[in-house]
Parts: structure tokens; C-alpha cells; sequence
């Protein structure tokens, strides 16, 4: 929560954090501005203090729009620091923000550095800062334990809500997902026929659901995932568009929708089989539903997430499965790890890996992912189930978008 | 265009190229990679070599997809690393860059670094980087002239198409929202009204641009602009989605829609007056596409750009209008530059500001923008009129979409 950072930076002994970038698809930047549409901004914030936003002239109405203590980037000339910097662009910023830091009265320390930016330029402009103000530390924190991250790992109410009513949207396109294939003709060799009667390719199926999302008013990062039979057994394969869409194959979607503009995200998966099962595809999705509903079950305040992964891992090994407890990078069984929190960043703390620490738990105002899964890429098959809840500060486990974990879809005009 | 590359980098003393983050939204990497759905790459570009894309397991389809020779970051098992680094991840990561460079046979030399990333992960490897490798000398190009600006400011044939594409879909999106409009029913009070007879909100008119461009697959950055009346008047003012449309009243349309994934953009904007025109706005709206037509005569092979923003600035001011030519940072007149090149990214190489080199020229090659406009927010109005153009390597300027520039858009079912 935003209450934290004032004790997270006196924590990691920072004087200021410094956000650089635009306002959008910039989860740090988007935190303390909500999202406006500021192009070219810089954040600082004192300890102790309000973050002040820096913006250009052309963009004072959207800075305003914040709700943040504005300043001009103009009352800084960039003419007369191209002057002083002997016309080197790198320069000119690096004296700019030395003055801009000096006119908030910070005349040096641990200045934190974020914000989803143009590696070079900030590259190029921070080497230069460093060499110019040596009274200032610049620190790069690991983006997987910022002050940020740690910050946004609780969230408020009212970012609860936000995630919730991404899950509704994104149950909703998923129900209209289900509905369109489950309607679709089919031919004698079971591959299902579009609205023209053609063999319905699944860069078809994704690009409806890309229209679903939009109507909606959300965007979908291109990496999602609709992916049939083989690509359905590689995790991060996101589908092949080519593919024909038939009967009886292991369907991964995996979806995860954001507000526009870069906000809040949800990120939910199922599994289907149109038609019918395999034996072989039951038993597996049967194993994935076990350990999501034991898991589901188990799941309780304040214990490490990890402790999880490692039951999940311990489960699917005494079915014969390999997993990351006794085998590294598994390419076929269980190849991830259990969930992550969901907020602005798709993935963010706390993770479940097995290598993290004790710190990364179920804390009351977390939001995580659940998704254990089943990969066999040269079977042509590959299962994941995924829902996200919220640990309600009363302890309690809440899912924040309902949907069914039916496997096999019944075609509405076809029967075995 | 690619087969620059070595060139520009033996020029810069560049002996290698570094590109962190994802194939999306990430100009650097999405050039070499053709915008695959790689999450968490690297690339490595030695001087005279082909580039080299590193890539997680999990992502192992979709990095083979995109044609370049791979390798699997698991050759440098980061369990192994963190032992080393004491874990310290910033440091594991920087050894791991170190053993990549040397396996390539690169021990030692400058090397520059690209890519849009999340800054403070991204810095904190470098930083230690740095410091146990000094042989290397790491090098933060400004991101508005480095290799890749360069090498991407003149189109190949292939990138001119798919920019040509976007403009098609670009103008289809904007004759359906004059469409739109102008069939709308009025109330006494000038007011449009929508479908169910309400006053018709500006923010409603977003949303359908949105999925208007959403129905086509391409993408908007939702800071793409709609604004009418005052908020016209302010160049980057997105717009307020809670103005009602009404007519007689300047309507700023500045559309740039983008391949999903963050591929090609397109750029164009239209300024409408709904039904009539005030006297004042309907003069200055001619003096806006009287220089358009005129620089739109004069452009020519391999000028300097920065020469038809002076011809902008001049034209202007002789109309009594400010001017960055005799006006440091103006906020109303003409208060920005002419225009920029279009590619990866929405601006990029050439620009025409005043103050840019002779060598941002109109080369064959180059896809850019010209965009002329005037500013009064405190009349309550403002005029931009933007096409993309292609300088043809036989010299000739050739506009990639056509669409009218009437400024008064008659309404169907509504008469003075």
C-alpha cells in the first residue's frame, strides 16, 4: 500500500525515489499518477514527503489531471543546458535532474531509480549524473523486490475492486469464448467450421477474442495464450494461428486482460477439450483439478506461498510426473511454479518459487494467482488451470471471478 | 535500414549491441526479432555478425519463430549463479552477461545497450556489471540518435507497406467516426445525441474509436486524441471524456494506431467543425491548410526538415500567430514542431525542431510526418492537420493514405 513506502525506504536507507517514463504501461509511474497520459514525466519522492511530478508545458493539462504537486520541466531551459553540456543531450538531463533534486532540497543520498523506460537514454543520462553529482547514490533495485513491488504487494480496497471487475470482463469473454466453438458446425475428420463453413483457424478464435477484450474496454497483451495440442504442452507458447481448431485436443487459454492504458491486470486460465476427452486427457486434467481444489482448500493466512509450490510439485511426483522439487528446468510434467500476485504487473509479488523466501506469504491484502499445470508437448497435450483470489484482510480466501472447470465442452451440434 | 547497421557501429566504435526485455512494445528488439512473443530475452549483436537472441526454456517455440539464431539462457543455470553472486541476483545476472560475451567470443570492448525495460533491475545489473568486467565498456546511446534510430530511419520496402497498411485502417477508423458523427440527431441546444437519444459524451466517441481500431487488430495507445473546444486548443490534451459533442466547435482527431504487439504505427489528424463554423475558427483552420498545402509543394529530396518548420514558424507569425522562431516555449499560436519520422516508433529520426542537425534531411527512405497546427485554448479552439508521407527513393513524396480536409462536416439531419 502507498502507506508502506515511507518505512520501506527508510528500511533500504533511500533519501528519494526517482520515476522516470511515461505514465502508461509504466507500473511505477502509473501507481502514484493513476494512469493519466503523461508522456515524458519524472517522479520524485522525498522520504517522509508527497511525490512531486515533473511534466512538459504541452502536457500541463493531463499532469494536472494527476492530482500530484506539479512542476515544469520548462523552468529548466533545455536550451540553456544543451549550452552548459557542451551540446551533449546525456549531460544537459543529468545537470537537469542534479537541479531538479536540488531545488526540492535534496542535496544528495540514496536516490532509488525505477520506471519502464528507453534503456540507453536513462543509461546514457545516469552514468553521466553519476560522474557530475558523486554527493548522490543512485540504486538500482531488482524490479522483483522494489520498494515498488514490496509497496504494491498489499493492496487497498480500491484496487481490489479494479482487479475484480477485470475478472468479470474476463469471465465474461471467456463464457463468450466457450459459446462461440461449442456452436460452431463440425466436419466428418472433427475439425470445427466457422461462420463461412471453413475449417476455423485458431488465429480466428484469437482474434475474436482480442474484439471481446476491446469491447469491453480492457486491453490484452498479444502474449496471451489460446493454444491447441502441442502448443498446448508449452507453457509460454501463446497458439499457433494456423492451427485448425478440432475435437477431442487439449485447449489452453490463458488470458489476462488490463485496463487500458496500462492498469490493473487478472489472469485467469482454463483448459478445454471440445466434444470429447481422450482417457489419457482426462486423467491428467483430472490430476490438475485435485491439486487445484486440495490447494484451494489448503490455502491459509500468512503461510509462505513457496509452501505450496512444494506440495504441488510433491503431488504431481508421486503421480509419476517430473517437477522442479527433484528435476531442473523440467521441459515435460510440471515445468512452473505455482501462482504470483497480480496487480499492475502481471507478475509480481509475492512468487511462489522454491527458491523464495519466507517473506513472499499470503498476507492479508495480497492478490495471487493459483495455476498448477501438466505439460507433454510430444503427446500433443498440455493442461493448466488458473483462477486469482484475494487474502482478505479478515484471513479470508476470496475468488474474485467465478467460472466453471468443466473440461470437456459438449458441441451443441455434435455427439460421438 | 538492417544492412546499416554495421556501418553505423563501426563509426560509434559500437563492437557489440546489447537488447534487453520483451520482442512487444520494445522498437530495438522487435526490429531484429519481427516482433515474436519472446518475454524475457536478450540479444547480442557482435559488429559483422548476425544477432544472437537468448531466451528462457519456457519460450523456446517462440523464440525459434522469429528466424535468428538462439540460445537458452539455461546454459548458464542461474541457481549456479546466485551461489556464485552470494545471491545477489543483480550481480548473478551481470556474470551471466560477462560468460555470454565471452562465449561469443567477445572478451573486452564498447558496447552499447537498448531496450525498453523496467530501469531499476536493468541498471543495478549493469552498475555491477561494470564493476567485475571492466575490459567492457558499456555505452547508454541517446535513444533519439543511437544505431537504432539510424539504422530504422530509412524503410525498407517491406516496412513501408506495413505502414501503408496502418494508414489504410487509420483512415477507414476516422470516415467512420466523421460517419458517426455527423448522423447523429441534435438537440435545440447544438448538443449531438446518441443512439438512445442522450447527450452525446466525447468519451462515448473514444470508446468507438477504440474498438473501431480494435475490430481492424491493430492497437491504439490510449493516449491517442479526441478532444473538442478548449481542450483542442491544447496540443497533447487527450481529450475530456465527459464534454459533450456539440457543434460549431474545433474537433482535434490525432490517431495513431499501431500493429498489436507493438509493431508499425501510422499518424494522422483531422480537425472538424460539425455542421458550421464560427468565422474566426473557419480563417484560421485555412491558414493551417494553407501551409500544409504549401509545404506539402515544397518538400523536397534530401532537404533539411528543420528548413519547412523555419517555412512553418515564418508563415505563421506572418499571420500574427507566435512561434517557437521568436517565442521560447510558446502556449498558444503555433507551438510545436512540424513534424517526425514514423516507424517503431510513434517519433523517431528525422525530426524537424529548429534546433536539429542538417543531417536530418528528407532522404529517400524516410516515412515522416507533416503537421502543421494552431493553438488558442482560451478562445476555446485549436487546428492540426497531420498526414505521413514516404520520401520514394526516386524522390518522389508520396502521402501512404488519402483522405479529405474539409474542416465543416455537414450534419445529415441538421440544417443552419
Amino acid at each position: 500500500m502507498k502507506s508502506d513506502f515511507d518505512a520501506l525506504m527508510q528500511a533500504r536507507n533511500l533519501d528519494a525515489l526517482l520515476v522516470l517514463g511515461s505514465a502508461e504501461h509504466n507500473p511505477p509511474m502509473y501507481y502514484f499518477t493513476g494512469g493519466g497520459h503523461v508522456s515524458a514525466a519524472a517522479l520524485i519522492k522525498k522520504r517522509g514527503e508527497t511525490p512531486i511530478l515533473f511534466y512538459n508545458d504541452m502536457e500541463r493539462d493531463e499532469a494536472a489531471k494527476t492530482g500530484l504537486p506539479t512542476k515544469s520541466f520548462s523552468a529548466y531551459p533545455f536550451m540553456d543546458l544543451m549550452k552548459e553540456a557542451g551540446g551533449d543531450q546525456a549531460l544537459a538531463g543529468a545537470i537537469r535532474f542534479k537541479r531538479m533534486f536540488n531545488d526540492l532540497g535534496l542535496m544528495g543520498g540514496r536516490v532509488g531509480i525505477y520506471g519502464h523506460v528507453e534503456l540507453g537514454s536513462a543509461f546514457g543520462m545516469l552514468t553521466h549524473f553519476q560522474r557530475i553529482a558523486p554527493e548522490f547514490e543512485l540504486v538500482g533495485e531488482n524490479g522483483m523486490d522494489s520498494v515498488f513491488i514490496r509497496a504494491m504487494e498489499t493492496k487497498e480496497a480500491s484496487e481490489v475492486e479494479r482487479i475484480r471487475n477485470m475478472g468479470r470482463i474476463t469471465t465474461e469473454v471467456v463464457r463468450q469464448t466457450a459459446d462461440y466453438l461449442t456452436s460452431c458446425d463440425v466436419r466428418e475428420d472433427e475439425v470445427l467450421l466457422n461462420e463461412q463453413g471453413q475449417p476455423l483457424k485458431l488465429g480466428e478464435v484469437k482474434d475474436k477474442i482480442r474484439l471481446w477484450v476491446a469491447e469491453r474496454g480492457a486491453e490484452l497483451p498479444e502474449g496471451f495464450i489460446f493454444a491447441i495440442g502441442h502448443d498446448a504442452g508449452v507453457p509460454h507458447s501463446t497458439g499457433n494461428p494456423e492451427d485448425l481448431m478440432r475435437l477431442g485436443q487439449t485447449i489452453v487459454y490463458d488470458i489476462y486482460p488490463a485496463e487500458a492504458g496500462g492498469g490493473y491486470f487478472y489472469d485467469f486460465t482454463r483448459t478445454w477439450s471440445l466434444g470429447y476427452a481422450t482417457p489419457e486427457a482426462q486423467e491428467l486434467y483430472d490430476q490438475v483439478r485435485g491439486i487445484f481444489n486440495k490447494l484451494w482448500e489448503d490455502f491459509d493466512l500468512n503461510v509462505p506461498f513457496k509452501q505450496y509450490q512444494r506440495i504441488t510439485c510433491e503431488y504431481f511426483e508421486s503421480k509419476g510426473h517430473k517437477s522442479q522439487l527433484n528435476t531442473p528446468a523440467p521441459t515435460e510434467g510440471y515445468v512452473h511454479s505455482l501462482g504470483h500476485g497480480v496487480g499492475l504487473n502481471i507478475h509480481e509479488r509475492p512468487f511462489s518459487g522454491l527458491m523464495t523466501g519466507d517473506d513472499q506469504r499470503l498476507a492479508p491484502g495480497v492478490v495471487v494467482t493459483s495455476e498448477p499445470g501438466l505439460y507433454y508437448p510430444e503427446k500433443g497435450m498440455g493442461f493448466r488451470i488458473e483462477d486469482t483470489f484475494w487474502v482478505r484482510p479478515d484471513g479470508r480466501m476470496e475468488m474474485l471471478a467465478d467460472y466453471p472447470y468443466d473440461f470437456v465442452l459438449p458441441m451443441k451440434k455434435w455427439k460421438k
